[in-house]
């Protein structure tokens, strides 16, 4: 049977995906290896972990953590044979809160006394949202999910504070509340939105100027639904000025080996 | 109208409930100031704060945060005003994983390192299955619920490991189904059972022989059911030879100010 491009990455192992990235290949991780887990990466110096695991404790909306490594550690239990150095398609390295490089291969940067937290990503509620028949326009239109920093702060942990990032989908007044309730099942993929139409009195700026990823358009009768977002943590680095930090660039994740549906409540394996 | 005294416990105000421990009350928690959510409490030095809130991340049915204070403080968001020192019933000081006192009042045991850790407890999700018609054998027997430290192992982080421990309620057959969906619409209050039937496979002692609580008697077609328990931090400070604690005592939980039904899935108010 013929299979377009697309199709192909979709039914790639998370293994076969990693290996391409791995080998230098540098994309955007949507619609690759479908049904599997994408996460964010934060690599944090051990100095700093324990005001980051507590500040993804307060504020588990945007930072539902899925796995944390040990110091030192470039495996995680998420995707055994992973090098999480290497294995995701581009990395941003951050210093005293500040962007200072993108880089396909994190080796170099890498530091003996990083701790790894593995946050919940909303590729993986996109997946029930489109089983449930709700259209995503940034897929439609090929761009990246737009993504706002808001006037929300996020609860402090120790040194660590920032503003709420969200993500933004357009979806049709009718399908709202079924966008509501696909997402509400996934807790730890952000779970449900936290805010429903009036962008004013969410956003810093205007809603046609995403923050990160890519502004998206409506279609008559698209209301703007949104969703705590997993780049929170990036915008936490920058207003805390943290010393150092690996991350993933936006849009290019670690894809694991756990299945998107483990995360449906209360599919959890965990003890 | 006639109140008998049990209902005028169930009946009072949580900071009512915790102005009478405050004052010398020393009592069981079970049954006061219905419909609001009871916590397990950890303070552990904060030389040992990430491991145990790593610990916490990693075993998350049987160690839900629910909140964590910061060092020295002895204030939780859960219980504005309350004075986590002096407001439960009872407390447990642990030195070097040993018990070494009982307390009602853990002032004087008090230090500026601690940082108190604020865990879900299985009564919020009682209240749910009284709800749902499910009988409460030990309620009826007017006992304290029998735990069981396990075979399985919680997973370890850093210096932290130690067996899960659970609580065990006798079920009728007819009712598991009802136990197990009530429960599980509450994952942060231990969610869903670990364990149904079968408790040779699980504990490593006898049914009749709880390591904390009381036995408590099975009614013809009563199934043992067995939820993750908050008293597996103490057996983990117990396992871990950590330095200095203090807990509450088995049964004797802060009484806080959030209701009962912010623990249902989706109903979190958190960022």
């Amino acid at each position: 049977m013929h299979q377009t491009p697309a199709e192909q990455l979709e039914h790639l192992s998370p293994a076969e995906s990693r290996s391409r990235f791995r080998a230098g290949t540098v994309a955007p991780t949507s619609g690759w290896s479908g049904g599997y887990t994408q996460t964010n990466l934060v690599s944090l110096p051990r100095d700093w972990a324990y005001d980051f695991l507590l500040f993804a404790q307060r504020n588990p909306k945007p930072c539902p953590l899925l796995d944390v490594s040990d110091a030192g550690s470039h495996t995680t239990v998420l995707a055994p044979g992973a090098d999480i150095r290497k294995d995701l398609p581009a990395y941003r390295i951050w210093e005293n809160g500040a962007l200072v490089g993108e880089v396909s291969d994190a080796s170099d940067a890498w530091r003996d006394d990083l701790v790894s937290f593995h946050i919940g990503c909303s590729f993986t509620f996109e997946t029930s949202l489109i089983e449930a028949g709700v259209p995503l326009r940034h897929r439609e239109q090929q761009v990246n999910v737009p993504m706002y920093v808001t006037q929300r702060q996020c609860r402090p942990a120790g040194r660590i504070s920032g503003p709420l990032v969200v993500s933004m989908r357009p979806i049709p007044a009718s399908l709202v509340a079924t966008a509501v309730t696909a997402s509400h099942r996934m807790p730890d993929v952000h779970g449900a939105p936290v805010h429903v139409g009036d962008p004013q009195s969410l956003l810093v700026d205007g809603i046609d100027r995403p923050q990160f990823g890519d502004a998206v358009a409506f279609q008559p009768g698209d209301v703007p639904v949104f969703w705590a977002c997993g780049v929170t943590p990036q915008a936490a680095i920058m207003a805390s000025g943290i010393p150092f930090a690996i991350t993933h660039a936006p849009g290019h994740m670690l894809i694991t080996d756990q299945p998107d549906h483990e995360h449906i409540s209360g599919n959890q394996h965990a003890v």
